[in-house]
């Protein structure tokens, strides 16, 4: 199927991905008189003694904001804030479809951070959480940062966390085959963005303790100077501990796993054959990937994921997202922590029994319907575990 | 019915009185690949060539953004943007529900002007057009102004203008029972706020030349210093045109209309035996208007409206704002101008038949289905016919 013609006659079609509706049907007066004037005034009012009352009786505790302000969309770069919205609208799609989260779109037309934030955390009261989406490093960290600082409201980058909880469970299942331990194995990442740094940092909060990153710059060093910025020179800090220098084929060498979220092509075959045995090989560049699979394999490499869906393994960010969403909000969750990405990663391998796992079978496909639910009950536990739960315990949406 | 109690119950029952739905379902790879990446993508790079396209191939040209501040909500006044989300939830069902507009509502957490008019104009990309609400005056005023001025989309001050839309309606009639020119008449409002601010705007630019404007200070007068703001000034040269000064029951004499927009009680049964005959009194402080129903009749007035569905001829916003928007996002209008406004008026007016029409009927009710079509029809034309029209002529959303 040419999905491009087909993407685009159908969004003719759909006049909007999503559309919003009432859920109070006003067919009377008095209809009118409960969801509107004079009765609405009694909600308002208990709201206005106890705001954590929007959680129930408005739509808030359901209703995720997902924002961008379009300065890296899909692979396309910088498109504009009007241009970014199909992706958005896109976004929200699939949180109804796969978790029944309410997500709703909006484009920010700056891209300077303090007015992002400032934006957002102006409307952040109508919602229950923030999914940020194609924001460009090194602005992502900051924006995300400052708005964890100001808003009481869970704030996800799902291009950082969605990434870095699906890859990790993905490592957790492919390490299962080779025997491997986590705290045992060398990492290498071909890109240092925020993807690359988020999954590292996920993993490193995992056990992994071997990791070195390159970047278009070459490998990042602490000291570096090139191509850095304040993000960067911090994991410049924890990873890379010899210190080595120069490019990707200068510290593959006996590496356990690969992990790409970078440029089409940019790991050789020649370069898998230096790994260490049973390499793991994650190319996750979409939709041209570091190395093509069957390259990969061809090169001595014991499992293959990558982004594409034409693929074994295919390492999906839906497989995440919804599901933690589900489960922050069925929560009232004040924030996403790293105990609550780590629980995701682990429903979601879970799901993977040893019977059926194998190399060409790491991680569930984007529509087995168990992983929506499983991922929504891990983070929801966890929540309550970490602290940062507001509901009451079982209690959900 | 107690309306406050059932209001809560349903409240809690609801659950939220809007939801985001999807309009593409995604059930396989397919459905994912064009409705999200890499289909998606095609229609990105359609709006990037030209950001107009996102009235096509997104839900922007249906969509309505519902933003407040929290300042001045329903009677209640200041109950801050958390509180007065039920009612903004309230007037996206009545969107939805009477014209099929999507809305979605935004509480804003600033009282600054500044700062509330550049958070929504950072995300008017997402959207066909503002409506604000509930915002207090003078600040509305400002906000309003400034927002047409930054944004190529519509901005509409709901408490303004279709309050005004509505009330040119009712007085287009009954001045049709009184056999009374519109020009001739002598008019007093109580109240100078932004509903009376905009009524007496629009009943000027459509004819009525003798106008009063009284305050908690008294007659509005040209160089008065008590309880003034630019607006109020400007309305102060326009209006009171001989100066009078003092309070209500000194201008109320030999008035052919009066128009309430302010407290309880604040007309008396004496303060209407002083009106011309055949007076007309729109009594629209809700619940308690200025002078109940009965009392006026009893002192003579012919011709009653007020703000509730308990009596005959009830001035409700409901029959303006949303055909107002079908028309406008039809016509994918850049702006809602005057004679779009009148347009909406005269088309609400002219579904009271000469039959029909009497002192106890003088608008269309709450729930007759005619009049979101012929407001949209009415408003669509004068878009087209004011050149403020982006859509082909005939094509509707």
């Amino acid at each position: 199927m040419d999905y491009s013609k087909e993407a685009l006659r159908l969004h003719k079609e759909w006049k909007g991905k999503i559309e919003v509706i009432s859920r109070a049907s006003v067919k009377n007066k008095d209809d009118l008189s409960t969801a509107y004037t004079p009765g609405v005034a009694a909600p308002c009012l208990e709201i206005q003694k106890d705001p954590k009352k929007s959680y129930e009786l408005t739509r808030r505790r359901n209703m995720c904001l997902v924002a961008t302000d379009g300065t890296a969309v899909l692979g396309l770069g910088d498109i504009g804030p009007e241009a970014a919205m199909p992706v958005m609208e896109g976004k929200c799609v699939l949180f109804k479809e796969f978790a029944d989260v309410d997500a709703f779109p909006l484009c920010v037309k700056t891209k300077d951070v303090d007015e992002f934030v400032n934006t957002i955390y102006m409307i952040s009261g109508s919602f229950g959480g923030v999914n940020l989406e194609d924001i460009s490093a090194p602005r992502c960290f900051e924006i995300e940062r400052k708005l964890k600082e100001k808003c009481d409201i869970p704030i996800f980058h799902d291009d950082q966390h969605g990434t870095a909880v699906i890859t990790l469970a993905a490592l957790t299942n492919a390490l299962k085959i080779v025997n491997k331990e986590i705290d045992k194995i060398k990492v290498v990442f071909s890109g240092a963005g925020a993807a690359a740094t988020a999954i590292a940092k996920l993993l490193m909060a995992n056990g992994v303790k071997n990791v070195t990153m390159c970047d278009i710059a070459g490998v990042v060093y602490d000291g570096r100077e090139e191509c850095m910025d304040p993000v960067k020179a911090q994991m410049a800090k924890v990873t890379n501990l010899e210190g080595k220098r120069g490019s990707l084929i200068d510290v593959i060498e006996g590496a356990d796993v690969f992990i790409g979220v970078s440029a089409p092509g940019v790991l050789t075959k020649d370069m898998v054959k230096m790994m260490n045995k049973d390499a793991i090989v994650f190319a996750c560049a979409n939709p041209i990937p570091e190395i093509f699979p069957e390259e990969a394999k061809e090169a001595g490499a014991r499992i293959v994921a990558s982004g594409r869906s034409d693929y074994p393994n295919q390492v999906n960010n839906v497989l995440a997202f919804p599901g933690i969403f589900r489960g922050t909000f069925d929560a009232m969750a004040s924030d996403i922590n790293d105990e609550m990405k780590i629980a995701a990663a682990k429903a979601i391998a879970s799901l993977v029994s040893d019977e059926e796992l194998n190399e060409d079978y790491i991680i569930p496909k984007a529509f087995d319907e168990r992983v929506g639910k499983a991922v929504a009950k891990a983070v929801y536990e966890a929540a309550f575990a970490t602290g940062v739960a507001r509901a009451q315990k079982g209690d959900k949406f």
